[in-house]
């Protein structure tokens, strides 16, 4: 059913960067918008936005449904040509938006055949539309999170004598299920000992042995919304002075950038806490990546916590807040929550404890 | 490494459709033609071809790599916007060619910044040229329908008394590994009784039981290239009459078509070969698909066999020959060989019997 709350917010980021209509075509923004999924393939899929624009839904006639979405629905068929159908209402004296993925060829026609006075990248007013998340999504975000710090705890739990990474990645899809996810919000992240200090190791078959790191960077589907969570564990061993040292930074700077972020402060300067307290320690070259990436319907979506992005936190957006350190000789830690902005601060999505956990005993 | 002989082709393509330059963006056409397979998700990747064209190949600095594929390397930073690079190597006074997906942003951006001096979708070149495939190609292709041969022999044995359609199909990675593939090409097919009526039916509890029709639609990769074949058994029991007379209709459309085949001859002729045999049998309407599609380092390439496709077939060409028969009450048949138009008709490249089969004696 079209939520209209979330269409007047994207009709009025439009307006903002200049468009009064434009063709959404990404299948996760029209399932945003009208609540309904629909995967055309390589065949044309579109929703018509826009201040004075009535909303129009095109889609192929084999995907044809019946329900009501509350949106005038255009079907059109394989041989049909399709820039006539969009002339019958595009508005052909004004610029059209449209979305930054659409394959080139549609728009090639478009222009072609003179569909609109000029063509924008309009993606930004759906972008910043997703970025500020709505009651019903944080509601669905904080279910998805609860489930994956529920997970967690099992997780840790498969880890034992001579089992491998992938061994213990082939369980995890079951304890989501068992816990009421979908499935993944992205293939799990299993790593042991070394491999912990690659910030992207696939599980592979390294087997545990005492005294290992094992770092779980996971994340599952509850009601279409994502969560992801990172923790990082020692396997039957305390960690040695190092390892411990790099370890507390890292909880540090999850801590500190958890605990001073406010609605208003730039992304930038959030990164910047967590990147301070790291390079403080020595280990500012071990942190390679960004802060965090926000997130809802899909894993990663527009906007991050990056030394790159000078945009100011809103209240309801949601990101990760996932420092890490990769260090090969010390140790490899990451450590991951997901937060909503609020009015005063951040609510921290994920529960499962973040202190020094000796596992396997 | 570049293949010369493939750029030279696929040059000559565009030249006859009127572009003297084209930036190709799709990975899998520049696997095809560099040798070099390159992911950049979201990232800009291209290369730029056509006659009089050094071949340039546009690289973000993240995915740097060292070998020398025989070709200008360009790499970008994260940084750097793109059209000032592209400016240095396509000439502004003539249209370029883009690839048909090519995410909209990027040609909005080369619009906007005046990179050629007009635009168009180049892609029919590259299809063109990759609907042909050379030697190498061929001898690829070989090698993974003659793994897919070996493994429906071991599938078939996997049915028993008791066993799921996902059981059966949680086995065939393990067993297309053990014979040299590397994966699947597309997720297995395996349908017990009335599922298999259901030409796009996915695995799932149903358990088989005697009388039933087993169909199993299968391919994998060996070398990059794609394996695709369908045999349809009968479990503990002949056919009754009716079944019979399906699977003999399906045998022959199948047959005759690999017997008729020529170069030269429209590939909506041959669908109408086997399209015939079915009708006249009194199945028209429930041979629902086309008769086959092209295939290579991709399940689906472009050009397929269907009533829709005037062009003829030619000398080099892989594509699959499918017919089916989906019958609810009577019988689901469908029987699929891969083919590569030869000189004086085709060589089938599955060897697998296509005589009824029942099997679980």
């Amino acid at each position: 059913m079209l939520n209209k709350e979330r269409l007047g917010r994207v009709n009025r980021n439009l307006d903002q960067i200049g468009l009064r209509q434009m063709i959404i075509t990404d299948p996760m923004a029209i399932f945003y918008l009208t609540g309904k999924k629909l995967y055309s393939g390589e065949r044309f899929l579109g929703f018509l936005v826009g201040e004075d624009t009535e909303p129009v839904l095109f889609v192929n006639a084999l995907m044809r449904f019946e329900e009501d979405l509350g949106v005038k629905v255009v079907y059109y068929m394989d041989s049909d040509p399709l820039t006539p159908i969009l002339k019958k209402y595009v508005r052909p004296e004004e610029k059209l938006g449209v979305d930054k993925n659409m394959a080139s060829h549609f728009l090639l026609d478009m222009i072609d055949d003179g569909v609109a006075a000029g063509y924008a990248n309009g993606s930004l007013a759906v972008d910043r539309t997703r970025a500020v998340k709505d009651e019903t999504e944080k509601e669905k975000m904080r279910r998805a999170s609860r489930v994956n710090d529920l997970a967690m705890a099992q997780f840790k739990d498969l880890i034992h004598d001579g089992v491998t990474e992938t061994e213990v990645a082939s369980h995890m899809l079951d304890i989501y299920k068992s816990l009421g996810a979908t499935g993944y919000s992205f293939s799990p992240i299993v790593a042991f000992g070394v491999n912990a200090a690659d910030p992207h190791h696939m599980p592979d078959n390294t087997v545990v042995k005492e005294g290992d790191i094992v770092l779980f960077d996971v994340g599952c589907k509850v009601e279409d919304y994502c969560s992801d969570m990172t923790r990082t564990f020692f396997y039957k061993k305390e960690p040695d002075e190092k390892a411990r040292r790099v370890y507390e930074l890292v909880r540090k700077a999850n801590d500190e950038a958890e605990r001073q972020l406010r609605p208003g402060m730039k992304l930038k300067d959030i990164d910047g806490i967590a990147r301070g307290i790291i390079t403080e320690g020595g280990y500012g070259p071990d942190f390679t990546h960004r802060l965090g990436h926000f997130i809802g319907l899909e894993t990663h979506e527009f906007g991050d916590v990056s030394q790159a992005n000078e945009n100011p936190a809103e209240v309801g957006n949601i990101f990760s807040i996932e420092p890490g350190i990769y260090n090969k000789q010390d140790a490899g830690v990451r450590i991951e929550d997901l937060v909503i902005v609020t009015e005063d601060g951040c609510e921290v999505l994920n529960t499962y404890p973040k202190d020094i956990q000796v596992i396997g005993l």
